[in-house]
């Protein structure tokens, strides 16, 4: 069955306060290191599926981001899907 | 001063057991969701940075992106570094 390689990126929507964030700004700061701005933390998830066909990897990993990985209240996610070709030649 | 957009994604070292990507990967299937494998949860830290130049804003970014947004021990991470246009021309 095909592998397919993901990543999911989840983000604090813009709206939300993102307390971490701040503090690694003035952490920075506290290092020394200027000009540091906007500094937001969110996560981002590295799997591997394996499913009939990239249409239907992409439907659960919509469904899985959806339910799982983001929460929609505060959060957005994005997501990266690529075939995963496990045997090479040269 | 240029602005430079961001972006460091913080990994757990491949030899690192990662328990949080374990139950969320069996929450998957409790979901139903199947065939997920090898699911592993990190940090994106995306950002501004003012600096003289490119060069001047990388050393900024490798530096914080060692001590403090990624724990060597346990961690690697990759920086994407980009120009940030705030002026549009059409």
């Amino acid at each position: 069955m095909p592998r397919f390689q993901a990543q999911v990126l989840v983000n604090l929507r813009p709206s939300v306060l993102d307390p971490a964030g701040e503090a690694a700004k003035s952490a920075a700061n506290s290092l020394g290191i200027e000009g540091i701005q906007n500094l937001r933390i969110g996560k981002v998830v590295n799997l591997e599926i394996e499913a009939p066909e990239e249409a239907e990897a992409l439907r659960r990993l919509e469904l899985l981001s959806d339910r799982l990985l983001a929460n929609p209240v505060i959060e957005d996610w994005t997501l990266d899907l690529n075939p995963l070709h496990t045997t090479k030649t040269a």
